[in-house]
């Protein structure tokens, strides 16, 4: 899937960073900085949140986009972001690079639609309990509405043990890449909802096939508005990043 | 929770029965005459379908709704039925008594915004991987924006063994009923996949607390356009209402 | 099956009741005083308890048995006990009517040979993990080593949710009771791990089929050396069981 | 943990290979022989089989044990069984370097205890639906009962989707290796049952920090009396073992 310039493959996995949720102009800028630095090609951050709580912070809206566009521009990268509805669809689409379909839409199939009409690739999560048939057939909506491209992206399904936030199923991302042949990017943030097991998974997810990796990441993570505790901070990035390298699944 | 006149509570459980898809007008009369023959006081049809495949049959849409309100009020019942997508709702909300939130939709946080804003009652049925918390919160966020009561409706989660189609969680159930003190409906029809155990599964939710039970039925499910599997022959409805007498769950 | 004079079927479900540890003599009297006089026919109880830590309380033994067996026989119950290990089998067949296979030894096979050459009937919990099919050939395995006859215990399956210690599985219980003919009792108790569900879903269960239901009491539950927090205390028995009056399943 | 001079550790993972039970003595030999010649430490094999089913084959017992002990001592590897059920232990100690305990019997606690009593080093896996907490307290049971090291073996977990056999779950790998420090396995044959994802998996594991990989290998797959499907070939057994180089995790 060719994203502005970018080819997502798992020949050469690509990195994306950056916040949950964006949350001021300064903090996004220096994110996108040191995501730059770093080697990373896409700029991530939530404009629009799905939060389960309707009390609890939804994001800055199109001021976000505003501010993470901006941000990417001025560092070269590519913008991934997530539209929540429908209406909302449009505006994200003038923003965004690659349009993120969150777990929990992943078969809001009116959703589904109205991204495919904007012709924008797609980043496409798997929902929680979704099979590998279920996901492929969503992505199959997004494709049959206009889609260019889609990127499967991994992000834990629900398990039973609290040990970890989700359960990384690295047996469907082998599945996509060595069966199916599609590009599958990991989010080992999301999956495990612990900074420490970041650079393991996400080594792992390369040497299973992923076509890239979704790594938070904070410049002060204790006082971040969501997510904090999975969110590695912005000065041990580049060691992260550099961690990840001669991981990649052997063709 | 009150929806025209009929109040959805543990005290007199409600029967909400009628085909997965309003498939043409000749048949949901037949079934709308049925329901209410034996009892029901909901008719419940789809007219938009979320269906796995972008290629399977997607509802009737507006036509099947007129046909669906239609159906009912010759034969004095309540409408159930579902809004796939934001821009829909207005539209169903013409025609629904309760407005439905399928599974997939259970933390399509826009729609829920969009549903409450119509000052509807509504059932929100459980996602398939949803914890009971996100269950609730997700019904805070209908409630938030304007809902003025919500049914739950349980109809299986995801579970691991192909015996039964999905796996009804009756905990659940009692938690809502006896602890949360909340209505909640249960469908067996989607959680088991089965018809044959359709009427017991119906009777142990009432045992557990419920509020209702939602009862898939078709005159011809061999030919049903979605669903027939578990489909209680209309042939078979009055029996099968019959047999759920005396199961309600004692104060 | 046939237990010492009691058929347990749905026909006429059966109640065993008790403490999950039989923890002293005068206490286990009690308790089989008071299961007699709500018309249960079945004293429950560890001697042998699996305990997730080695450092917990891992049961009374042999003097558990005797305590057990002297209290059933003083008031005419059976005990259903279980064996932990096939060492322990002959000992605990020389008390047991009914022996009872944990859900961690579902598919502990040399435990399932040896309890079957005892040639005595067996309780069979249903594994954390196991589908209908395995369950089923856990009990082909006691029925090809000389079992009379084996009831299938349902007692919660592991689900993803902590708002129930385990997930009730009432499709799997009405699929056995009417679909393969097969006595299944039901366990709420540890289903749930809170008391104020299992009436509740002890209706359910018997309304889904269930041939018989185990509930936990303690004379003191929240002094209990394990699992109080499920045990119904012994002075609200009889109305428990009184509750459940009315709920089996029509035939 | 050290295993008759060889030591499990995620410093320099172990090579487990093997077919899934000892058929023949011609036959074990010749794995034997390419084990070694690819550079394995261990040679894996069942005499006693925990089958589903009681009428499958059940493993050749102790004459599968002196072929299989045979075969590694020609080839300079170690062997690691399964003990089944308490009274094979002593005579499986005997013939075994590394002792299994499979997932079925992680929770039996006779077994546990009576493997921790022959002080001979333990392979335990995990059980279907165990927690990591759960998992971690039966290897306490060994050790409390006289095992001198316990290596941790992930095989795969109950999951929802039949895509795949198993559920991979590497995130636990992750924990047990990074954060608590233990040696931890992992066995790609059996989480995923097709062999075309077993090199990609395994890599994975190791850039998780798996301490070695158990892959089941066979001369003639096809034909295997179990397993079959998720066996490597042996002719195909040199590239796969070459193809984990360099997936190590970094410390």
């Amino acid at each position: 899937v060719e994203v502005r310039g970018v080819t997502v493959s798992a020949a050469k996995p690509a990195v994306m960073c950056g916040p949950c949720a964006v949350e001021d102009e300064a903090r996004i800028h220096a994110i996108a900085a040191r995501v730059a630095a770093v080697g990373g090609e896409f700029l991530r951050g939530g404009a629009y949140k799905p939060r389960t709580s309707p009390y609890a912070f939804q994001g800055h809206g199109e001021t976000a986009l505003r501010w993470l566009r901006r941000a990417a521009d001025a560092h070269g990268l590519r913008v991934v972001t997530e539209a929540l509805g429908e209406s909302d669809v449009p505006l994200v689409a003038e923003y965004a690079d690659l349009l993120q379909v969150g777990s929990r839409n992943m078969q809001n199939f009116a959703l589904l639609k109205a991204i495919g009409r904007t012709t924008r690739p797609v980043l496409l999560k798997r929902a929680m309990a979704a099979t590998v048939e279920e996901w492929l057939l969503a992505g199959e909506y997004l494709l049959a509405h206009g889609a260019p491209g889609v990127v499967f992206c991994e992000r834990g399904i629900r398990g039973f043990d609290p040990s970890t936030r989700n359960l990384l199923d690295l047996g469907a991302v082998a599945l996509l890449a060595h069966v199916h042949r599609l590009p599958v990017v990991v989010d080992p943030s999301h999956a495990t909802g612990r900074r420490d097991l970041v650079v393991p998974l996400a080594r792992a997810a390369l040497a299973a096939g992923a076509a890239g990796v979704m790594i938070e990441t904070h410049d002060d993570p204790g006082c971040a508005l969501s997510d904090g505790p999975q969110a590695v901070p912005l000065g041990e990035l580049a060691a992260a990043v550099r961690a990840l390298r001669g991981a990649e699944a052997r063709p």
